[in-house]
């Protein structure tokens, strides 16, 4: 517990953690601002995904690299995915896809592109393994295809359309899952010679003792689930009332609060020029979201939501998906960085960005 | 004679030529069971085109490299010329178009990837020469170009679209044939050293003499084209008593029937840690199909198909060419391979598999 | 002045100034022949963009690397620049929109693959620095994702749409001009030395005295400009008689008109074994008109235009825009060359010419 106390007097991002209360207190009170429930549950929620990614890594640390390699791969962004299920048990379907489309491509593009500025403007040029990101990049766009094909689909035939994206949607999760799973036997099972340098750079000094790790796991995943429900509930009113489309909202909002701890690792990893880590947080992240909690969203709605989810998005977030994984592939594929890569990355997220903004309300 | 039996009694795929007789025996006596016939002729078709294959490089062992190489490259599919042309001769061109873009994708992905599979199921890391991939790549590059822009141009202008689509294929043709012709004088002539590993592998000990071989060639061509009548006229009515899809039966049973024989060659060479000759034999069939057997049965279609046939494709199929160019290129950049690149490589073949499987028929 | 003379009696293609007076009175007396007058200003253009460019290379020469390059990068499209504002005054903004497009794919398809070509022919294999190359691909590819947003936005929603893609259109014009300024620090001051081959190949012996230089330079811009309004006025009739589509006139012939000072420098490099300043000329220049002269017009249409122009162009532009920058990515990825790449390349352009040519005039 006085591990848990130290972390946090250590690090200033956690005591962020006095929202948590007081969101959950403002809730209850029923209070109508929308914009200040938003507000605080965002300021709650960041610190919370902090203290569970550090826990996760903790028990991945004592576990021994492969189960904690398997933890990581699992639970690495539980944050984004209980944000989700909050989304998906209030039927708000086009907040869910929103926010994986938007997770996709605020991870492969603006942490991604920050960690090449951040570190590019101390060091002169960086390398870093591009067979880590050779392979992330490949996951990824195993799940830009899986996504292209039911929005393909759905525009050529539009009167038989629905039921066949829902079986499409059901095979496409099975695939996407079960290649995410040989993913992790080859990457930390039988090549995992080849993804070393990343590995070996993650070990932290500061490690959660193995029993306040785990209890914190527990406890804080009820709370981030606890408070999401509140941001889920205020974010489409409350970004409305900042002159917000719900695109931007569910794309670029959602996307950087569910990551915001990840990124604060990527980018303190660059500027030491460990760049092999930030771009395996960035990369890494991206492609477990894409293979595997989207598709256990899809899988899950058929338990928990109103109706069952497709795999159907919006044409123009599957063609971000598209650019962000092409982008990513085409920067990575050299394992050299200087600082205008990383300003290539993040105005590609910039155009993004503005066009979600600018972007008039949806009805799917 | 002799060697053309000892052939047969070492090969036992071979044994299944006993079902040509039996196929046009079956059909002269009209039965009226279209699913014994579409059995009957794949299961004939699969040894004649092993067959053929076998004659063809016979011919070109002993014809010297050069003119070897140059008739490898215009018969090397000629299983899959005939059978289109049969079905061109037949009108139905939705067929061809189907057989010529799932031959495209079955040859780059399910090809591909089987082959880094099972040879990375037994090598732990395997290399092959990346310049022979590249030209290949770039070819297909070019083919899928050529595929884009008339089902683009179509989009954009439906009245006068048909003519200006007929043209406008009869003009691709001849450009991506005369592309095809100065990348056998850039292969085979100018800068042969540079393919020489996959070349020089490629030679087989157990070659016919050569008029046993061009005798094979002829006879064989003959029966091929004879069973490829049963099977075109049988394939769309047995596919759908077995419930798949017309989309399904063109793109991976048609493909898959015509490059059996290339298959086996392919995954034996794979096992065998020649590598360049799988993926040789891989793309080289992918680009060989699009740059000449796809123009030239357009050629041919004003001799005899019952109307001009163009090369504008379902936006499905061309979507889907695309991504098999593109996974091609990438997986094969690096000059390197892996058992999990295979499943990458099998994982999207797999999704389209899945969404021709699910697709309900469509009217052109 | 004595200089220039030399420099005119020297390349025999200055002897073409004859026309600049012969096509400013041809238009004085209104002569009735738009075919007759269009047939001048290109002859008369041509000449002018060479000593355009030739002025613009001797006063970079003269003020030392870094101010020299940010000339080169800001002028050396000045005659496309001048020819596409006489098109913006006209308010012909298809003519404007088709000759930036047909710009981009003309510099990175055209000339690249020519220069490949006419290298190739010569020398055996060639090499250049891929750094370089990369460096182009990138910008060339996010104005590309600039190119692909404002269409793709635009399909989704129609009604809101104009005014969406003008405010759109003007902040995607800030953010690829910033890009273009900061990848001039990138390449002229942080990180020259990664550039130096290209930049050390391209110094000339004979650059004219600075007077004479800055002379040339604005007499002779005051000289497009006037050709150009003679150009714009009639190009569109002329191409009609000569039974050519409006979009292969925009696409092709003005795109040829406008670069063809810069092909014969990248040709005669090329020929020389100096293919890094071949391939620096033509994707810089692409990048160029995609990140600089494409923003600019659209910023100076606001003053000087009609109405606004935006960024959404033609999907069939933005398709070839699109297949031309992954074309000369995936071709210079490797820092090596042989004919037939060229060939492979060049090709690719002569789809997108017949296309063009064949396409029926469209309306907008």
């Amino acid at each position: 517990m006085s591990s848990l106390l130290k972390e946090i007097r250590r690090n200033p991002l956690l005591w962020l953690l006095v929202f948590v209360p007081v969101v959950l207190v403002a809730e209850q009170l029923e209070l109508e601002s929308h914009t200040l429930l938003f507000v605080l549950s965002v300021l709650a929620i960041v610190p919370l995904a902090g203290l569970l990614s550090h826990a996760t890594e903790s028990v991945a640390a004592k576990t021994g690299d492969t189960v904690g390699g398997l933890l990581n791969a699992t639970l690495g962004n539980l944050t984004e995915l209980v944000i989700a299920l909050a989304a998906l048990r209030a039927g708000q379907y086009t907040l869910v896809k929103a926010s994986i489309a938007g997770a996709i491509v605020t991870n492969s593009l603006f942490m991604l592109g920050a960690s090449f500025l951040l570190g590019g403007l101390r060091y002169h040029t960086q390398e870093f393994n591009r067979v880590g990101a050779r392979f992330q990049a490949g996951l990824l766009f195993l799940a830009t295809v899986a996504l292209l094909i039911p929005s393909a689909v759905a525009e050529v035939d539009t009167s038989t359309g629905t039921k066949l994206t829902a079986t499409l949607s059901l095979g496409l999760s099975v695939l996407l899952i079960g290649a995410y799973a040989l993913g992790l036997v080859f990457s930390l099972k039988t090549h995992r010679e080849l993804f070393a340098a990343v590995g070996g750079e993650a070990s932290h000094e500061d490690v959660l003792p193995i029993g306040v790790a785990i209890g914190t796991l527990a406890v804080v995943t009820v709370l981030v689930a606890l408070v999401s429900e509140v941001f889920v509930a205020s974010v489409q009113i409350a970004a409305e009332s900042f002159g917000m489309s719900p695109a931007f909202v569910g794309f670029i909002v959602v996307a950087i609060v569910g990551a915001a701890a990840e990124m604060t690792s990527a980018f303190s990893a660059a500027r030491k020029n460990r760049l092999d880590m930030s771009v395996g947080i960035a990369l890494g992240s991206a492609s477990q979201i894409a293979l595997f909690v989207a598709p256990v969203l899809v899988l899950l709605s058929y338990v928990m939501g109103p109706a069952p989810m497709d795999l159907q998005f919006w044409p123009g977030a599957v063609l971000m998906v598209l650019i962000a994984t092409l982008t990513a592939a085409l920067v990575t594929s050299s394992g050299k960085s200087a600082w205008f890569v990383g300003v290539l990355v993040l105005t590609v997220y910039a155009i993004f960005a503005l066009t979600l903004y600018l972007l008039p309300p949806l009805t799917s």
